[in-house]
This record gives structure tokens, sequence and C-alpha cells, in this order.
């Protein structure tokens, strides 16, 4: 994607300003059309501010009308006839270009419950989310009542937008949309980083299937030279980290029993703040291990 | 199953010793005649190393035919024609009477080429044994002289004769048999045992269906009443104990994040030593956790 | 000290009952004397709740001419005039018989307040305590008022008394007097418990020394024969144990920098529940360790 | 101190490049004269290197002539008399200059029975030791032959130098002459990296006064801004760490014992590799915690 710098957006016209924000916001060009003239921005939160700014001063017909420009999750359908890029580039990277059959019907049976409660669709930034996670929101905000989910789908807009701002314009500030997941693999067995350790990362799923999302090997510091997930929000939802720690010592003479007691060490946990740092090391020997959310 | 005092194994006509302990090597009451003259035994260690001695000073063709009577593993018109209610038992408790059809295919493939290399059925003491580790060992052995596999073969019918006379003689002493695997769970959270845990054991299978084995809850004292696996040898191979720390946590008011960052912990290792006594504890709060081979 | 089974205190004639435990409360026999109808007690139990009961129900100037036949601790001069037996080796047990010039002149300077504030001799169970919290204790006492400490003075009495009843009164039932502290060394390099490691515990002193007070080798389970301490209530202080595993690991051939990374580890840690269990383990590796309240 | 960049040291006369470097090796500019036909210098480990070069290629008499220009350690006449300002900062840096009496009686018979035996004084680089750790090696090195000393001294000498030259010549490359020393402490706890927790840095010392040498207070990442040693070589010797987490959970409302069942904990390890990093975290609990060498 082609990115824009803040500079060019704030020296641009009226118009190029709109067209190059056309799509941060769904079918709504009016927001940045009621921001332009606020210009000069002094950096990119203060745009995005603005813009959330515009969407909660809008008259309630007005909110209604962008919630309703927004697609339905995962439906088949829509799908066909075509989503914007951005809707499609943020369904499909939380997999739900890949859903199993039990979970398209899931996602059917609480898109209809939830269009049949509230006369509009479910929106939220499913960047933030897996497939489990969106599953699970979808259930508690069913509950809410309808105020309550116009509030919550115009902050959901709110994030969508920042995620899109973030890739679209290049700023001197960051806006704070992204997390971080690392590992350290410490060898206590002989006092060292524990290097050429394979490390997989799987998103676990109730529905459908289990899938690995990295692949990585621990460099001489121990670490993997990129986080397993970066440049991104963490997606809410549980995982599994695995370690192959017996090919580690085979690998370096020390005896191990047979077959070895500790070989592949998984470690599961769930990631409930996507704009945070999770760091989950392992501390090892061939009979032991620790871990634990670091930093 | 009545046990017998061996006090009463020492007293009894040869013909009773003889009926009393036919079973215990499967087809073979030559063995109990030619050490019943050696009576009285003084324990029942002395009484296994004399049937042991017996069966190892015996002329080559007789160690053939003993190692003949003996069925093969897993085998199914075997098991239709009836098998020895001792032989039933021992390949059941491994499991093998529920294999899956990937599983029997396999046992049928490593039976029929270790009677075509050797001559004479696979033996395997197979209560030490999983599914798994029964497969490993076949494809070892197979690879083994004649000659070591007769030495192996006897081997492993001193061990099931050891188990059988374990269950079927009273002694003052004991043969060391057994192994134990228990757990312990610490709240490092609360500085205090963790009780009403959860528990899974997952004995892991390759081939065919990963089975739980044994649930528990920890006691006052963060330990299972009963041992995980007691009162028999540990059968060889890969298990995953399972700890609902989530609900422990949840129960006690501690606030964790949603969803919480440690729920089920899996903890994979390994068993290869069916007689020793497997620790495995867990130290743990709601956001760290250790194990470690204890003892 | 020659032991009386509660049977035989159960039917001896009154006199002999309130000669038997005329020391158990100091130079008090009237307890004894009031609570002898009460006979036959069941147990132990029942018998102390029997004296606390008494020592509560008496008249305000009784229970005062009972705390005043307390004699103050650590005093030098009453220690020269001759405590009763039990006295002396009470306070010998907590060491007050070897204080520092430091110690005592806070032992008289506290003891010289709370008898001019109160009136009476500052009570407590010495054994339960070090040097250290007895200062500490006194100190919190001392800003009570004297309702309150007439209160905690019967308490401490009644801690006493029990000591002194579990020590002479043998029964089928056991008062919870006592406390223990044990270790525990798991070798995670080797995956073994670690026997043959030097473990000293010693008590920790704010103001005089601190001394030695245990030393031990762990039994080939890694654990000591006997608690460290045992058979008593856990005094009340801040204690360290060090293990000395360089010596062990450079005894067992596993290569070591120069000087070990890790040689004499110290553990510090306080006990404050002296009739509980405190087990402190260690987990340790060359090159890493972890301690924790176990059970 | 003022510092030279390398292209200034390239491009300057003979008899300036020569007094700019007089002091790198003690009382002994022949060196820097040798060497300085060799100019330009890529880069200081080039520079280095050509000085270590120069002095292995001296004849034997030349090479006796720059150990013998190197005072004793510690001998106070001489510091009377005056050392050079680099010695006299190196030996002050290792606290030289603040021993005890038993520690002057040991420097002083080490140094006489050293120049006795071998007709030169003992040299060792400093900066690289603590008193333990120079008293240690001069009792190791004592027992060397003749021939072993030379080439140990000329060894250290070419350390000092490195130190020397890293302080005074400035470069685009570096030399790999400093350590780091840091620490990290995670709160198990709260899930969190504990911020706001006092830790003291001491060298051990077996004969003189164990010494604080840094006093810090974590961040709010658990790490201290500083490394607790940094910008020099790690002195080879045994510390602590105390890390003091009682007040630390206190300031947080987690309800504790009294006392408190951890509150300052003691870390003892050694330091064996000056250029190295030892990274030393402490992962806390209330009731638990574990240490390791990380990275």
């Amino acid at each position: 994607m082609v990115q824009i710098p803040l500079a060019d957006l704030n020296a641009a016209s009226k118009a190029d300003f709109v067209a190059a924000l056309a799509n941060v916001v769904e079918y709504s060009p009016w927001i940045a059309e009621q921001i332009a003239a606020q210009r000069p921005f002094a950096g990119i939160n203060q745009l995005h501010a603005a813009l959330v700014a515009a969407i909660q001063a809008a008259e309630p017909d007005a909110q209604l009308a962008l919630i309703r420009a927004h697609p339905d999750l995962a439906n088949k359908t829509q799908r066909a006839a075509g989503l914007t890029a951005e809707s499609a580039e943020e369904q499909n990277s939380a997999g739900l270009d890949r859903l199993s059959e039990a979970e398209y019907a899931a996602f059917e049976r609480v898109n209809n419950a939830y269009r049949e409660k509230f006369g509009f669709p479910y929106i939220v930034c499913v960047r933030r989310h897996t497939r489990d996670s969106v599953l699970r929101d979808f259930e508690t905000r069913l509950r809410n009542i309808a105020k309550t989910e116009t509030r919550r789908a115009i902050e959901e807009i709110g994030r969508i937008s920042a995620l899109r701002l973030d890739q679209l314009v290049v700023a001197d500030d960051k806006l704070k949309v992204h997390g971080r997941l690392s590992t350290h693999v410490l060898d206590n067995h002989a006092g060292k980083p524990a290097a050429g350790i394979a490390v997989e990362l799987i998103e676990l799923a109730a529905l459908g299937e289990s899938r690995v999302i990295a692949r990585n090997v621990t460099n001489a510091d121990g670490r993997t030279d990129q986080p397993l997930i970066g440049g991104r929000p963490l997606p809410t939802g549980r995982y599994e980290l695995r370690f192959s720690v017996a090919k580690y010592y085979a690998e370096r003479n020390v005896q191990l029993s047979d077959p070895p007691f500790l070989d592949e060490i998984p470690v599961r946990f769930a990631i409930s703040e996507p704009e945070s740092h999770y760091h989950v090391p392992l501390l090892v020997t061939p009979w032991s291990y620790s871990t634990y959310r670091g930093s």
C-alpha cells in the first residue's frame, strides 16, 4: 500500500484530503470532509482524535447510517458480492476466510441474531481478535441494550479507523495500535541462552482447527530475530507455544532418558490486551522448565 | 484374584505347588516342577530368582518351546480363540483391546515381520508399555540378531512372571515391580498448597487416539489422595497432565485477565523407567508456572 | 523428664494430681485443685481446656496474682536467685541465657517499661519466639491498654501450660503445639534429588549475633533425615538456610566456572506461625535456583 | 580525561604520537616508537594488536625491563612515592587504596614471595579483579615457573594497555574490554515488572569488609536505568544482590505474614568472565522466587 506523509495531507486540497481518507471509515467520506478545515494536524494521533470526535458529534441518524455501511462478518454472500479491500484484508487477517463449516454456521447464527435484535450489523475491529474471541465478543454484546451497542459499534469503528490510518499515513508520532509477542529460551542446564530451538506458535480454536501461525528458531541470544507477532494488534485469544527441547539437548550431547522426559514443551496462554507486549519466556533443563508473563 | 501366602506354597505338596504356579509362566508347568524341591523359599524375591534361574538353565529347545507358548500381541484371531486370563488382562491393560484400525495394522505388520525373521512370537511385558512404546520396542528389536532376541524374550518372560507372582503370592518381602506417578500443586500466589485443582492424566498416542487415563482433584495438601498411577509398573510412553488453574483462581476471587492468561496448563513428559517414582509437580500463580521431575 | 500417662492422672488421688501438675502453671497449684473434680479427662486437649477455663473463670485478683507469679524475661538477678526448672529451660531455649550486652540492655529496658506501665511482669511463651521476635512483641504489647494486656498475659500462660503439659503427660491425643521446618533439594541439572548437600540453618538476629542452629546433610531423597526444627513450636523470627551447591556439583564432575557462579546459596525467610509446617525447598542447577514456601 | 580521535593519532608527527601513547604502557615509550611507522591504523583494535605484537617481538631483556617498570600492587611505600596517574586509578578502582590491615598484610606477603621467586613484580590487570580475586590469582601464579610468569605478565600488560587505550582513544570500532551486570525483577504475583524495588549490589570479601558498590531502584520495566556495573570490565569475584521485596508488596497492599515470609532477598553469585554480560534476574511472589544466569 502506498503511504502518504501527514505533511502532504495537511497541504492537500480539501478534495484530495477527502479522497485520500476515503476508506479510513467504511463508505463515509463525510467524516473527512468535516475535519478537513481543522488542518494542519500536528500528528497522526491528533488526526485520529479529530476523526473520532466528528463521528461522536454526528446526529444519531448519521451514526446509524455509518454503522449500517459496514458489512457482516464472515458473510458468504457479501464476500461473493465484494467487500472493500480494507474489510476483506481485515477479515482475512482473523482467518474469517478460512472458517470451518461449524464456524460459518456459528457466525451466521450470531450475525442474524444481532441484526434482528439491533437492526444493524455487528461491528468489531477484527484485527484485534481471533475467530474464537470474535464469537465470545458477539455473545457478550448480544446481551446489551441498543444504546450500549450503538456506543460500542462507534468505539470499534474508531479502532478500525486507527489501524487503517496507521497503515495509510506516515507521521512523526505513532498511534498506539500495535502489540508484540516475544519469547526467549534460557538453558539453565548450560547457563546460556538456548540457540537453535525450534519454536511454533499455534492459534488454538474451540470450534474450528487450531493452526500454526508462526514458525521460528531461536538465535544466539535465545530469542527470535522477529517478534512472533508484531507490527499489528495481538488478536485476543488462546495460543500455544511449542519448544523442541529434546532435539536441542540431543544435539549438544546432553544425556537424556529414552524417550526423553521433556521433548516438545507446550505453553498455553491467552492474550487479552491486543496493544500490549506479551513476553512468554522458557527457562529449561532436560528435567524442568518455567514460564511466566515477562516483560 | 485369590492370593496365596508364600508359607502355604512352601508347605504344599509338589502337585499343589505346581498347580498354583501353573500360569505364572505361560503354559509351562515344568518350570514350577523343577524348582519345587528348592522349597522353602525365604521370600518372593528368592522364589522369582529360582524360577528365572530354571528358565535360563533350560536346554535351548526347552527355551524355544517356552517362547513359542506365548501368543502374538494384539492378534485378533488369537483373541477370538481365547488367551489365558493372564495374557488377556495384560494386553488389555496396555489398551491392546481398544486399538484403532491404524494401530491394528501396525501391530499385525510388525508381528508378522518378527515371526518371519525369528520363527517365534514377539514377547514383551506389556504392563510396562503403552501402545506407542510397544511399537517402538518392536521396531528396535526387529533389528537384533536371533540370539539376542532369544535372550530378550526370556528377559521379558522373567518380567511377566514377576508381575504374575506379585499378584498371586503374599509374602513379607515385595518384588520391585511397581512404579508410581504422583503430582503436587503449590499455589505460589497464596503461599499454600492448591486444593481443589482438577487434574487429568492423558496417555498420548502417535497413531491412535490419546485417552484420559486418570481424573483427580487435589486435596488439602495439593496432592491427589491416590497416585495417578500406582500398584503397577508405569507404562513407558508419553503423557500429558492437565491442571485447571483458571477455575481454581476464579473460585478464590483472584483477579484474572479475560480470557485468563493461564487456564488449563498442559505438562507433557515421558516415562522411561516403569519401576520408578515419577513426581511431576506444578508451582503456579495466575501468571507463571514451573514443573520438574521431583521426588 | 519422667512422663505420666493420662490414665494415671485420672486415677490419682486429688493430692497426687495437684502435685503432678504443680509446675504446669507457675507457682499456682490452685488451678489443678479446681479441675481435679472434673476427672476423668478423655484426652490431653480436654485437660488443657479445663485448665484454661479455670484460669479464665478466676476472679481478677487471682488472675493478677497468677500473672505476678511469673519471672521477668532475661532478668539477671532473678536468674541468679533461681527460676523454676521449667522457666529456666524455656528461657534458655530461646537463647535468653546467651544474650549479648546490647540485648540484655534492651530486655531490661522493656521489662522495666512494661512493669512500670502495667504493674506486672511481661509474660510470653518464649518457646514460640526468637530473641528478636520477643523484643518486637514486647514493643507491640507495651502500647496496649492494661485490660488487653491482662487478657494477653493469660493467653500466653495458656500457651506455656500447653507446652508443659505436652512434655509431662502421655495421652492418645496430642496438643497442637509443635511446628516443623523441613527442606528438600532437587537437582534439576541431573533430574534427581540432590544427595549429600550440606545445609546450615541460621537464626538471624537484629541486635546480637546470628547463630547456626542446625547443620545437616541431605539424604538420598534430597531431604534431611530429621526436620531442621521439629518436636517443638517454631520460634517466630528470621532465618537463613545455606546450601553448599558448588561443592556438590564439583564432586559430581559437573563443569563449573571459576569461581563457580553459585556456591553457597543463602535463602532468607521468616517464620510467623509457630505451630505450622514450613517447607522451604531448593530447586537448583549450577546456574539457577528457585525456592518457595512448600508443603 | 581528554580523548584523542584515532584520526588525529594517525595524522600526528611521530613525536606527538609517542607522547600521546606515553602512558598506555607503563614507562615504556619505545613501544609507541616502534609502531609509529605502521600508521595509519584502521581502528583501535588494529592499533592495540600492533602494540601487543611489538611487546611480544621484543628481546627478552627489553620484556623484562618492561615488566620491572611496573609497581607492586598495594605497596604503601610506592604509593607514598607516587604511582603514575593510570596505575593509581586502576589500583583504587579495585579498592586497593582502602585495604584492611589483614588485606595489606596479605598483599605484602604475596608481593614479597613473588618478587623473591621471580625477580620481578607481580603484574595483573586490576580493573578485572576484586581484592579477593587478586589474592587468589597471586597464589595460583606463585606456583608457576618463571617462563610461564613472564608470558602471563606480558598478557596482563596487554590487557592493561587495552583498557588505557579504550579510555584514551576515540575510534569507530571498540575494544572488547567492557562487561555488564544487569538485573530485572518480575512480579509473578501481579504478572508485571516490579517497579520501585530497591536493589543493592555488594562486593563480598573473604578477608576485608564487604561493601555496597551500587544502590538502585527498578524502573517501570523492572530494570535499573543503568547497568549495576557497566562501561568497564566486571571485576572477577563474589557478589550479593539484595532485593527489598516485602516493602514493595506492602506498598501495593498485598497481604503478607508478620514478619513477611520473604523480606530482603539475597542472591549470591560470582563473576568469572570480566568482559561478559551477566544478567541476574529475580522472579518473585511474596512466597517464592527464582534467579538464574540470564542474557
